[in-house]
């Protein structure tokens, strides 16, 4: 692991901090927790139970009827891949961890792990509002504990001194994007659901395509 | 995982040690099985199977019904995190580890590994006391193992230099601050078994703020 | 994991690139999915269900006809090994990643993903062409996105020395010898399905043995 | 991970073995599918389904009536535990691995994948002998690759100096004791399938304790 400048926890902290587990710990436990959630949403894909005499007509109409749950699987994949992404962003301009911080990953943690319940909802009833409203509220849950996550950092001093005060803001600013996007889907699913998780696919789309929202925040 | 000051073995061990991993191998192992098992507790939040034409009517409804399951989520997520926490502690303090340390943890993996067993059971029947019983007994058995393992390394030497007698000891008391109100929830459960949920979250409260029982065992 | 030689970035990448994630966690992450991939797909093999009076006579019968799960067990098992070994072997010649090879690295992922469903589909409904073509798509997908990580990180330079053009290109049509075979395989499936999933155990019988396709390609 | 010893590939293989992940890689990908394998046992332990008019009554009864599921859990969490300690200490004395070695270690891997389908099979048909002769048969197997993988490593040189012939040779017939033992219990199976089931647990209580076995051979 080695994550070189995470040191076991910040100077400033005395004895008090005896029990925090190191910065490389806690980013251990994040790649198997993200690798975990990843690979179980899989699970989520129902394999469609066709009799054994009517093999040859509906196997392929029952299966390509998966396409909701493959599209919510994509769409879940690719967000979590921003959230492993921001999560390790953090943790390398921090120079280490306190008990405080400590439990705010574990509360991170928690609500990764929630989004294989959400986009298992998301795509069994996902032309319900109520199914999108769920997934949604669960993506801007783990968005506000990162950002609080980071936020914390800032002020207990647990940043790295390459990390100034414009960058932090920067990167506050840039952990909101994602939320906002989340909103827009919610009131787009007043319209229609199934169009609703189109735009949360906008989220990683965004992260992904170099464009003017990364420029923004880069420089 | 670099976790410095753990070595292979300790120094008194000679070759009868040969097998045994090294204390790197075993926090892998647990980084691995806590991401596991907190990651899998989400299976035991069930979708409410809700037919087509009832959609609009009963969706949101039957997912609301899920808050007994969620509420032994978020209990089981958090008490799994203060014993992540504990087994890195302990591992911070020895220097190393025999066969017989090797397989108390091993046991202790497998008391932590049926926890989504019985989260499944008290979040399925938690009105029923018996559930709550059987959920306390596991945590209960996870708490025993893990100052077992401390109270061993403590008599054979495996701890470093730092951890002197009055730490070891004050350590062995913090473990029963666990226990205590796991007995605790038992008794209420003969009130209320939901009630008995919300006494388990103490143990997870109390351990996030840096209340009077934290203050006295790091002074 | 001090996978030597991988650095968090190229040279070449400025601040934009903050926030790449380094190479050892890229791979930190590709170990968890891959072990946990492949120990989903034992899921995949349902235990018979066989009632209490009729045990004696039907148990070993209705085991032993999991055949077909077992078969898609092993196969997809030994086939996620080359593409473990792929993956790792490209992170051996890279010094390091950006933005887009990250989420090259994240979209393979995701196909890796779906080997689980997938398998789950071609144990279960073996005798029809249109599993083994769902399967073999999945695995042709995730070769092509092998193909694509490898290629782009040539041209972005993110290749180290020791890996010159020659050897590069080489490993590029080495990628290409698996969806061959799976393409074969889809072939033989208008056949009989059967079959078809054993041509596909060509794919790694031919990676174990150093017969004349590793000797051509590693000269 | 910082295995130290495990050096990336051993010194007398050329340019053939390019594409070997190195020890450290393997052990992290063995971490890995032990700790999903540990942990995804518990999800043999189905939780009973009592109706709700029926809790009272019921629930404690149901539930103790998973006492065979639990046993089968118990003895399979230790028997890994086991082949895990076994793994570990094998690439303890390995300089290195091959193409061949390597490919040991992922049919090593699916062997061990298996286990929570037959400890499933045990726990739910545990009254039949069949039951048990294919557990059996899964953990022989287990060994034997185990053993083939230590045998091929003393062959191909793939042993640091420090393990003599004579030292590897009794690692060898350490690892006969286990199958000797799991033989022992498909013989036992033919009077009673749920003593046979204990007599394999014999194989962690001989591995744990300290006894003549292990004393014989760390001489």
């Amino acid at each position: 692991m080695a994550e070189e400048g995470i040191e076991e926890r910040p100077e400033e902290s005395g004895e008090e901090e005896l029990d925090i587990p190191s910065g490389t710990r806690i980013t251990a436990l994040a790649d198997g927790v993200f690798a975990i959630v990843m690979t179980l949403l899989v699970l989520g894909i129902d394999m469609p139970e066709v009799a054994d005499d009517q093999l040859g007509d509906r196997l392929m109409g029952e299966i390509l009827l998966v396409w909701p749950k493959l599209s919510a699987f994509v769409v879940s994949f690719l967000v979590l891949g921003i959230y492993w992404i921001g999560h390790h962003s953090q943790f390398h301009f921090m120079k280490g961890v306190n008990r405080t911080a400590l439990w705010l990953n574990i509360v991170f943690f928690m609500f990764v792990s929630l989004v294989p319940f959400s986009t298992r909802v998301v795509g069994h009833y996902g032309t319900q509002g109520f199914s999108l409203w769920l997934y949604a509220a669960n993506l801007i849950l783990i968005s506000m504990v990162l950002l609080v996550h980071w936020r914390y950092a800032m002020r207990a001093g647990l940043l790295k001194d390459e990390a100034d005060e414009e960058m932090a803001r920067s990167a506050s600013r840039r952990i909101l994007v994602g939320p906002a996007i989340y909103v827009a889907a919610i009131g787009v699913s007043f319209f229609s659901a199934r169009l609703a998780l189109l735009v949360i696919l906008l989220a990683p789309v965004l992260h992904i395509l170099p464009g003017p929202i990364h420029l923004h925040w880069t420089r």
